[in-house]
């Protein structure tokens, strides 16, 4: 697959072993000029601090870093929460909600500086290749597509290592890890080692943002989210962006142990994986979020709401961002969400959160109407008609049987 | 609407202060004689204490009860957790499940009697008057249906303790109660009183079974559940009926403050109302059922299986039990539940319940295949033919908009 | 029911014989004022001649007629049809979308002349009380709602033409009329009679606007319909208004006796009943749009668009037209339907509209990728690693059981 | 990807131009045995003539032919139309449906004698490829698979020709061949020549089984249908076998130009093609089922018959037959069908089938109950109540924002 006459490629670098070692054997392997394009969505400050140097040295003619902080929450994850999307039933999404900005604005700048060609450094059994190459497709599908993991014959953290002495480029990179991480603003995830094996229980290192609940603070803590068109707004009174109440939220639910959850999972190239996430910040969103549309959404709403959630993991996990599926669910979801306004009392104690108080203004909940006594909206009499109708069609079924 | 020439009518009766009243109410209204019926699904043990003598104490010809608690979990309970049905996002249908089955023995006793007309406790605002009539009508049409709350005019506590009294009927009921109250081997709700404000926090008060979780047990415990055929059939190795499984789970679960749920949800009957839950032992069972299915269904099984659930759940709260529907949707998940076999331990602290270890004979997930090195079923080169096509039409999309 | 203090009621006025009865009947049961509401939705123009007339010779104070074909095709029908409903799998819900416009025109009128009540003639076994009263009780809780229908006891067309009589009040209704009747620009719509039972074929007399197959042109005709944004824009080349492009296909449809269903449905109430509805235009316009559609959407969309239409043809044969679902439903087949351009050749012969011929500038059709050849997009090697990874939770699972 | 140490492998061969050229090739690049399989699925008799005598003169070592029709139509065909799959709204999936079970057959035989490979003519950029060779995995996942399409460079019907002249091999296959088709007692497909732009109306070569509707006889033709829990039973009150029936069918349908769609569908591998599909019995059943349904089903059922339809079709044209979904599927769908018993008189003529008149013992409507009168099940009072409800949380939305 190799020299396909690209003369330059946009790589999305991360500072990290692997993409560090793609520096030079696209190099070598393309004879192609490589351009670093770094993604700041919130990950460990640490792995941006001298992050450019690190490209150079390792051979990229230039590195540019982008932050997309605010645009990753606002216009990535905002909207899937609104769709309330939970692939299989509980993963936030964090890596896959990342991929596409992070593909779009590298595909941006390849056409900014003229390049012929992308490159990530996602493995080969992996959904993350998916993900970006899915949306190169979508953007720029004339711009040509290396993806060295399903090339080259580097296969472990030692041949790396090795790569990269051989070339005598630094690294601060070492032999031992354990794990493989992806971080952002909304999580972390963690995979390999112990995990390798369902039938093994997380231990402490499988965990990084959060404190381990039996380790959490002994006394419960309270945090007020506000809610305006289905997007968190403000926390404990104070408006905020929404990259700030997502940090915001993210200090309190880790130091209660928030967000963690332990799945065994399908990927979409057909293989499961077992990862542990901790979405500390994003899990009090979304039970901010639920809370408000148990008041405001009526029954046929709710289980819309549902529907499209369940629609837009799969959209959402697949990498499926810049395909009109996407924008659709999200046109769905936005409209039920204008009238999604509230507020909302949420207790962390032990990992849990739990929303204890939620008020709106759009609430069809009213203690007049749900309670025992007369109202003006509701008579007793009204539900021996409804419940006559409901039933009707199993009557008559009923009704035949018996002839 | 009274006198419809009843002769014979069977209540379903529990011994409360609204079905004592029913009795008489019914005989001096309807000129009929009344059969009681008590249906053993599992309530507090004390209510059925002397219940019998109750009935008959209140005006009754006869009082039957029928233990169901083995039927209840075996047959309505554990086809429901095959779809992983939960009402709008968290309810576990408690109450819901618990309807039809009391319904359909009552419907037997009636025909057994002889009696031609069927009697429910349930009020004119809630769903339970749905549930009782709507399988009233599926089995059994010709029977006539009175439904005290929406006809009499005895509408507060008050009202019905003077009406017994003036009948020299015996009642330990009291004139406080704070709660309105549904509970049977599955579990147990609350509503009325504080919880009438969504911004009040539920107190001490609305909670029974479960321990507050801020007093739970400093330490976890963990226990095991097995699972074959997608139903709970033992509990830490030891192999038990689907109602002494749950019996001991409610017992863990209870003691670490697990299952509860606060909540507003949409009343079938068109109102909101807002109820706090205890399921300890179900959170438990629906926990190990989920981590069984993250091993074995494939991504679409898994799909499909939350589309059955988010189905399920709207058919059995609206008490459709016996309608053609839930038939399907339950022989839809009984034939994706044949591989869902497997073993789980679970966490419990705090409140909350986690799936910590799991494995199942039929598990699609391996340690081989998910990891990086090289393996029989997955070679890296399949990826790029297969996100190539999976991104074919959004690349065609995108090549025709650059034209 | 009767005085409710109403002093102005607005009913929704057809001159037929029931709403000329109801005038007089609204006047002395309820001593209000009476205004009658004309909306011309498109039905026979014979209908509309002298109609205010009649309506003060009925006694009403004040007749408003109101000319709403343009909005009733261009805001009620177009956005159905991009959801590419069809209620239980053909009727094209020509009623049912009627019923939401004119109910909300009325209202209006309503709040206009300071009316504090709301009248329509819709009978009390049917789908109209619901869809008007569901409109009424959306945007204007507040006013009194009378369906003389579900009050009165004038159940038979003498009795109708006897009260009229009684009152002097002239009507040109006869007392024979075999089938019961809706119509309006988009379809017309047949009950009763012979078509009382589904054993029985129709007849000549149960088809008013179009042509029998059979006594259709030996010759088929071919019309040009395009499409932009997934609304019909021009007929034969010809840039025409909503209502125009439906008036001129109705016309070519009928002469070829395009669009005629017979079909027993489900109505919302419970019961089955059984109706033909003939919609020629509005046929033509439905297989405009699919063929486009196969044109332009990709697999995803596709199968969305289905979603939406089964959705949405439940929530407008329910008359839910003025709630959030309806709205959440429309903007996500707005947003798919911004690539539905295009233009199709459609061929009408004896019954039948096939699309022949169907281009589009969005297409994602490609004569160079379809074939057998070599092409830029499709590699053959790449369907290997497709299918491998499209079929691996199966091969696994295999692998599995024979181990 | 040649030579992987197959001994014997066992080819999918139809005796056509493609197959018979691959028996060569794979003895000459793989240095294997290979043993032909032929398929009776009611394909075109003449294809059947000399088949065996054709495989063992291009070199097959043995020839086995399997009549499988029965089997096709009884547990294929018939249970997925009992789903109502059409897929994108048109397409009666005749040769999805035929894939599986030939590949089953397949693999049956290599088990049988010993082969350890699989090999079949589908070409590279079609769903064929797919459907066998996910059957494969899922039932031999130890056999390897050969697809000479994806490796070998005979890309022309020229090069074809030439490769069997050189060899000797005999043939009955000519240079002209502008059309692609597949056939089977369900159905014919054309694709390719003119077909290949959407602009192009179809020729009159396009269609084979198929009389055109403007040639069909000028008078209608009526056939009776019998329906047993949602399977044709009987034609024109003959009691038949399913295999039967479709061909009595078929023959009058053809007769009538019953059965024709011309579409542009999504292809499972990324791209869309246009075809000409002829299943005129088919059609005929299709069109008695869905009259039965409209006498049997209720709302809830009919919706859900409509959401198993819509995922069966994307799961059989994808070939995802032995998969637990297909099974889930089928499951609830036989449920449902349970009561789908009844007979219909349906009308041909020139093209269109019209079902005239329906019955069915478990009908659910009634002329008494759907007609204007009194009648024991419904009461007009009702409806108040019902309506009342089924709006409730429209009109507490609205008071809410008269606030």
């Amino acid at each position: 697959m190799q020299n396909q006459g690209i003369k330059k490629i946009v790589l999305a670098y991360s500072g990290g072993l692997d993409t560090s070692a793609i520096i030079p054997w696209l190099k070598e392997n393309y004879g192609c000029e490589v351009v670093a394009f770094v993604a700041d969505i919130g990950q460990d400050r640490e792995d941006l601090v001298g992050v450019e140097k690190k490209a150079l040295q390792s051979g990229a003619s230039e590195c540019h870093v982008a932050d997309l902080r605010e645009e990753f929450i606002r216009d990535y994850v905002y909207p899937v929460l609104q769709t309330g999307a939970l692939y299989e039933g509980s993963y936030l999404l964090g890596t896959s909600m990342a991929r596409p900005i992070i593909a779009k604005a590298q595909v941006e700048l390849a056409l900014k500086v003229g390049a012929d060609a992308l490159c990530h450094g996602a493995t080969g059994k992996g959904n993350d290749q998916v993900r970006f190459e899915t949306t190169y497709t979508a953007l720029a599908p004339q711009l040509k597509v290396v993806a060295p993991w399903r090339e080259w014959n580097l296969r472990s953290r030692e041949a790396l290592l090795d790569y990269l002495k051989e070339r005598n480029i630094p690294t601060t990179a070492s032999l031992e890890k354990i794990y493989s991480r992806d971080e952002n603003a909304w999580h972390i995830s963690t995979e390999g080692g112990v995990l390798e094996s369902p039938w093994n229980a997380p231990n402490k290192d499988c965990w990084v943002w959060t404190v381990d609940p039996l380790e959490a603070p002994d006394r419960p803590e309270q945090v007020t989210v506000t809610v305006e068109k289905g997007r968190v707004v403000a926390v404990n009174g104070e408006a905020l962006s929404p990259f700030q109440c997502l940090e915001k939220l993210n200090v309190l639910g880790a130091k209660h142990g928030v967000g963690r959850i332990d799945i065994v999972e399908n990927r979409l190239v057909g293989i499961k994986s077992r990862g542990c996430y901790e979405t500390p910040g994003g899990t009090i969103m979304v039970n901010a979020l639920r809370a408000v549309e148990q008041l405001v959404l009526d029954r046929d709403s709710f289980k819309w709401r549902e529907q499209l959630g369940l629609e837009m993991s799969y959209v959402v996990y697949d990498g499926r961002w810049f395909a009109p599926l996407r924008k659709s669910l999200q046109a769905a979801a936005e409209s039920l969400a204008a009238e999604v306004n509230g507020e909302v009392v949420l207790q962390l104690y032990k990992g849990q959160v739990t929303a204890i108080q939620k008020k709106s203004p759009n609430s069809l909940y009213s203690e007049e109407f749900a309670t025992f006594g007369e109202d003006e909206v509701y008579d007793h009499s009204h539900a021996g008609g409804f419940i006559r109708l409901f039933s009707l069609s199993s009557r008559i079924r009923a009704l035949n049987e018996k002839q």
